[in-house]
């Protein structure tokens, strides 16, 4: 039998020993064995962070995120290979689509994130620069740079490709090497993951490992830069977070529980309403898929009092058309739990719950299989259960980690709320309805107690992607039994692998550290326009100055009449002095805005392509007729595309009157050609 | 005696017994009586969030913004009073404004920024609308609610003031209430800090309470809402951080420790530059202000190997200017530290210390002091030691919490990276140089470590707030040994007590949840133009569309020649072919943005009072000649103001063409006059 190999410091290594036997979901059969016996945990660590780190850094988010793409492109090549062995996790084709594609999508994610909400660089400057004195020469700035460690990436059994992939994303965009330490139970599919993404070369060497087997004393290798990405029971997420290294470093810890999630079925939802067939159906959908095997599904589902009923019949309905068995088997529709032992936790969760309600749909003990032999394999039917008490602790305390939900009955949006927040904190939640005044006010109010919440009704229902799943874009985790962490949320998720240091400086100083100019440092002005500079040779600084030019009231008349913007504090003296701004007629924002452009721009084709965009313009101060305006364009930023021949600028606009105050300021978004090439 | 009175459950309480005694730590005299015995924290936590949470979660953030303003300039007014109490403390004149003023500070910086950069609103929109489908009928966006639990906040006794109003502030505007916490050895001025913002009424019941004397059970209270900060030595920040309370319940803990702060002296920086002034200067300061106990204060002072002897030389006559004693005789610069036990503890460290190095100025166990006794106040003199073996752990790891310093040689700028990175996580460090390519180098290799960094020289030097002052624009804490924690910052100290949830709708559901309208969600258009409501009779989805108009090929060359903006993809038919993005001649997007002005604004005097600015302009088609523009602008945001007869409106500005394709979106900023009042 083939024992798992883990991928540390550079090569595979086998564990010493024969290691213990990972069994097939459905058949009962040995899959591989699994030790991380005499592997050396401490080395993987320094090794990632003497190896990893250092190249990561030295790549910049849009290369990173190039990467991150190729990589995406390259596991969608393999993934039937993927499939096949998910299945004998007990996943079904469906379920191993949601595992294996939604993490090649969590990789698409932040490749295309990565691109367009990131800057070209190894550095993050996060917020405005702010001013720390009245004379302009003490400012700051945030800045986020790659934490100096590893990320530890602890996983669950559920999703043994989403789940490395959603937490190694992240940390590769921000420059942060990834240690994955999977779940035992489906190790196997994992191992095979990273052995095509080292096989791929695509990923720098020392960006990903992996440790199969016991994490042993690898926690004890933690330093401060190091961080902890866990996903799983909150028990052991609390051993882990006392961890005495983990303490004593301020080790980052992040940590994703499973949580008694709720949906909330609203009080207009009613039979024959489509939220009501919407509310049935995903019930159904998040209980069967994985095997209800999500900390994301619904375990609570929380129905107003007088529609339970029609609930309980419509749901014992869908449910009653779920076959269970062999995944292989194309009609079955739900597969098995992850293992034997899985199945006798979900059992006797079952058994604290029935205490507090009764099945109104299926048998714990018992259930039909096709293809499969339902002892063998690790089935059990899917379980709805019905609990009227609702202040009983058992609904909203245990969780039975399988196809189990329970129904409750509510009276009014008060209790909806006060039922939806015995959860004490949940991953996600949902709320079916229509009702724009019960949704408000159930979201505000259940809000501070959810990661996610998902409102569905006829609106959204064609594109909804469901209660349970997490999004890149979104993020994922909740307070409370949750765990109280957070991953992802788009460029959240990667500015968590950074350290954000406030950085006071001078301007110029600050210019130079950033590479974004700061208002306040010396501008470059030469012969020679910046307009005429290609990306390479365009220097942040580099500034053009443009003017003077009077405005005069004919001016102002002119372009009212040629644009039609007649507004009466262009065109009537009388009606602009009453007006608590002005003091008489001024001049259009846009008229100003219109002439910096000509006072700036230099006309003949060169390296200026076209200006895309202008942002942050405020007009600070009225033209009044006669002012005298004059502008001065300041490089910025300077941001070369990874793969075109031109990049991004953005110009400082400064447009000041004749006494020297600025009356508009923005920036000017260009793209400017890089130098021609040479064949 | 005075028993100190705690502010719990809407009163002060005074404890059960006498209470332990806190003594003046200039003579020894017994100042107060302290104890929490008999206090029911238990119940000060439900009250707080009974009774706080919801009266400021009513309020607006500018609301809030307001109340913290107000606050600030009462508690200006009563400083004098405060400064008599903090000179009990050991604190000298200018010890006390850094605490009592920088905490007032805070409260105004809190104030101002709440106003400017938050919303006049109770939630917090965080980030763009997420599209999640391609027909746009599947929005998120993340919305930041307040906590529904209390902030309770455990200050050290080195800040009787800033300290828990640095950590008030963001609570308060977030919309949480606090419970603070002093260090018992300074609680009485801590006390009456409270007495005088209670006794104010200006801020709502409920929203601050104070617990004076032991924590107690005060943890074992705390729920999955509430959340911890902690100021204070690293080895309580461990005890708090693993209690089973805050570990079961995942509250959110903040610690913010302690740290061996390093400054760094730049290789340009040699005697004779303003530099090396500035830095010696810098030096003697952090030793001195607050008698060296704060915790951002300079522990190692990092010199280049061949500078080392200049700088003792020129600190040691700087320190022999330090007059200590007395708080009250104006000629005293160094007061006292806050207790006998604190001066026993720094020279138990300092014992370790001189294990490594020596001192080159000061005796531990011998002080001349002004105006007190030299043994029943807590005096000690500064002491600066040299430390030449720079292998030797104890300047990286033992920290004396008074006025002392360790000078360390380095060689280049690699060892002086590796010398402070050993400090393993710093809340403050700076870099006293002009080097640019230094100073660049040492602050990104060094940033993961720091949570603020200053770089002084003599660009900033006259405006620098220096080395050891927070701001509340910046975050506060850093990683490793100081606490892994974050505090101010800005708004980010606002968001840290919200939480963060990912809603996802349809558009219209989402702009009802959020009061921003939402990209897809359905316009209201009558024959009324939005421009004539006042700002209280528009409503989110209020709609005005203009057009179409057709943009000729002269448009194009009249407002080429009347702007002077006659780039040559406008003018030139041959060049602007060739230009990768345009197939010919297109009109200037400042043209189409001055006719899409004149084709929504309606021109008439009226509740629209300017249009103050624009944002996020993408040009996001080319406009050819002959093409027919067409705007739709729709109300998007309105935020009245508090304080004024108007409020701000964003109208969500779509410019399509003849195809309805869009050429150009962005935001345009108004001021809309709120209805007039009648006498």
């Amino acid at each position: 039998m083939v024992v798992l190999r883990s991928y540390v410091s550079g090569s595979w290594r086998a564990p010493d020993g024969e290691g213990a036997p990972l069994r097939d979901a459905v058949t009962g059969e040995e899959v591989a064995r699994i030790s991380s016996a005499g592997i050396d945990l401490g080395d993987a660590l320094r090794y990632g962070r003497a190896v990893g780190g250092p190249v990561l850094r030295e790549l910049t988010f849009h290369q990173r995120a190039a990467l991150l793409k190729a990589l995406a492109s390259h596991l969608l090549e393999h993934r039937e290979e993927l499939y096949a062995l998910s299945a004998r996790t007990g996943a079904t084709l469906g379920d191993s689509k949601f595992d294996i594609d939604g993490g090649i999508g969590v990789l698409f994610g932040y490749g295309s994130k990565g691109r367009r909400e990131l800057p070209n660089d190894t550095v993050l400057v996060e917020g405005d620069v702010e001013p720390l004195g009245r004379g302009g020469t003490f400012v700051a700035q945030h800045l986020c740079t790659p934490s100096h460690g590893v990320a530890v990436q602890i996983n669950a059994f559920n999703f043994p490709v989403w789940g490395p992939l959603e937490k190694l994303a992240p940390a590769f965009l921000a420059g942060v090497p990834s240690l994955i330490k999977p779940a035992s139970q489906t190790a196997y599919l994992t191992a095979r993951l990273v052995e095509l993404i080292v096989a791929s070369g695509i990923l720098p060497e020392g960006s990903v490992q992996v440790v199969c087997g016991e994490p042993r004393d690898l926690l004890e290798h933690l330093t401060e830069q190091d961080l902890v990405g866990f996903t799983g029971s909150a028990s052991t997420a609390r051993l882990l977070r006392t961890h005495p290294t983990i303490v004593g470093n301020a080790v980052r810890f992040n940590a994703e529980a499973d949580s008694l999630n709720c949906s909330i079925l609203g009080p207009d939802a009613t039979p024959g309403t489509r939220e009501f067939d919407l509310f049935v159906k995903q019930l159904v959908t998040e209980m069967t898929v994985k095997a209800g095997q999500k900390c994301t599904a619904i375990r609570r589902a929380l129905v107003p009092a007088d529609l339970i009923g029609d609930v309980v019949e419509a749901a014992r309905e869908r449910l009653a058309l779920v076959t269970v068995g062999n995944p292989a088997d194309p009609q079955v529709r739900m597969g098995a739990l992850a293992g034997l032992d899985q199945r006798e936790e979900v059992r006797r969760s079952l058994k604290a719950l029935l205490e507090a309600g009764r099945a109104v749909f299926g048998d714990p003990e018992h259930v039909e299989v096709v293809g499969a032999d339902a002892e063998r394999g690790a089935f059990i039917s899917p379980i709805l259960l019905r609990v009227d008490d609702t202040a009983r602790a058992e609904p909203h305390e245990v969780e039975a980690f399988g196809p189990v939900s329970a129904l409750l009955p509510y009276e009014g949006a008060d209790q909806a709320v006060e039922l939806a927040v015995r959860g004490r904190g949940s991953l996600a939640g949902s709320i079916v309805s229509g009702d724009h005044d019960f949704v408000r006010r159930v979201v505000l109010e259940t809000a501070p107690w959810h990661g996610r919440l998902l409102v569905l009704n006829s609106e959204n229902a064609k594109e909804s992607t469901g209660h349970g799943s997490p999004l890149p874009a979104l993020v994922h985790g909740g307070p409370g039994r949750a765990g109280g962490g957070e991953e992802m949320g788009g460029i959240r998720g990667v500015v968590h692998h950074m350290r954000r240091t406030a950085v006071q400086a001078g301007p110029a100083m600050l210019t130079s550290i950033t590479g974004r100019w700061v208002p306040g440092t010396d501008r470059t002005v030469t012969d020679e326009h910046p307009f005429r500079k290609h990306l390479e040779d365009l220097r942040v600084g580099d500034t053009a100055v443009g003017g003077p030019r009077v405005v005069t009231l004919d001016d102002i008349e002119h372009f009212a009449g040629f644009t039609g913007d007649t507004f009466y504090a262009h065109t009537d003296e009388d009606a602009a002095r009453a007006n608590p701004f002005f003091e008489g007629r001024v001049a259009h924002g846009y008229l100003v805005v219109s002439f910096a452009a000509g006072l700036f721009v230099d006309p003949a084709p060169g390296p200026v392509l076209a200006n895309y965009g202008l942002e942050n313009l405020r007009f600070l101060a009225p033209v009044k007729p006669d002012d005298e305006l004059t502008v001065t364009l300041t490089a910025k930023q300077i941001t070369p595309r990874e793969d075109a021949d031109y990049g991004e600028v953005r110009w400082d606009t400064d447009v000041t009157n004749q006494e020297g105050a600025s009356v508009a300021k923005y920036d000017v978004l260009t793209l400017v050609a890089k130098r021609p090439k040479h064949d």
